[in-house]
């Protein structure tokens, strides 16, 4: 087996630093992650959200419920730090 | 691995508190936060239930199943205390 | 860790009084709670079920899947007990 | 703890009996309840669907997913048996 | 507890025999179990497929996932072989 | 009990041979079936993705999540090797 | 039993390799594959989405939540790497 980044190292290496969360349905978050568990619940701090008509909100502490995270990003800071080439 | 805050300690920390909860559908919830347990299932007091047409309905005590919760913010105090900036 | 109130010991208060339960999806059901388990499953005696459309139908004692249940309202009876401040 | 009448228990005193049962879509079942398990997996016999277009299907032995059940109603004999107030 | 017939002790019954699938989406199946496991996964032989449009496909042998399989009808032969009776 | 297929078992028999998996959604494949597991993650080689829309992609090797899949059918060959007799 | 490809076996092999993903919704990503779990979470690196309106976006390190996803390619380059023969 070749040498590995194991998904939880990645998030463990991620606390400290700004993250990128996608969930299932349309939200999507930047923060600071402050913490996960097994279950990759997440808490995050200074977070943006990100709604699906473009709204932003500012929320200073959330948890998200690890459940409905589809995908994370290191180092993101939301849709507008992401590079669209099509 | 840094410091970390983890998910049910930041949980832990609200019992007491105004909390803000979204959940997995359309609803959102204002509380005081009495208790909850390893599935997140939560006990609030004082609630106020945002519905997505804007209604309010003030409900003295609920309990949330942890399942059907998408995310919980600290302090929140519902839709309206969030600092849009978009 | 402040003294709390789990969620389990709430409906276990709750045996024997009125509760207002909100399924996932669109039914709700006001009724005195007579059992539950573990998985939250309930029964309710006396129970009006409300449908979105409105309607309400009476049944004597009704089981209900606990993976089903969004919230529970210990005293609630039903949509028209609770105060709308919009 | 209040005397309780559990979950597992009302379940079992229908068989032999009539009950009525929606399931999580649109299908309602009334018929004899011969038999259960712990998934709440049910075999009906001498058994009507109801099917959200208003239509009747006679069916004289079945099982259901207990995953898919949203509610039991013991003695019920379908959307036909039940009062509506509204 | 009365004498009763067990869900899986109907599935064993039926193998051998022709059996009518009704699965969570739309399609149905009918064809003659021969085998399943604990999960109510099934392997049927000599199959009919009902699409929601009406249209038919034969299948000489499938398995079936048990997760999406809402109900189990012994004995049947599709649509077609139930009575209606609204 | 009769003599029974088991499910696993047939889906053992069919390493090495052509399969048509139907996914929960509007996916279905065709391939020769390469491996899988005990949750019926399954590996397949030259494959043939059926869209809905009727296009169809040819794949090398794939592999598809269990959970996802709702039917897998021996032998088969695609929607167009089914015999339609509606 | 034939000599098989197991499914995480497959996983492994791509480790250090090109991949494409198939999510349940309508993502779809192609990256270098530098580490997974037991639950097929899987941490991928030289990242590009793929959205359903035809727009793509690239990402340096993505963590992709295994109960999300719906087929993995080896050696995929995305949608436009396949062939189309419909």
């Amino acid at each position: 087996m070749a040498s590995q980044l194991l998904p939880l190292e990645l998030v463990d290496k991620c606390v400290g630093s700004r993250i990128w969360v996608v969930m299932k349905g349309e939200k999507e978050f930047s923060g600071t992650l402050v913490g996960f568990d097994d279950y990759v619940n997440m808490v995050l701090e200074d977070v943006t959200e990100y709604e699906s008509n473009g709204e932003q909100v500012k929320l200073k502490k959330i948890l998200l419920n690890g459940n409905n995270i589809c995908m994370l990003i290191p180092g993101g800071d939301g849709p507008s730090g992401a590079t669209a080439v099509s």
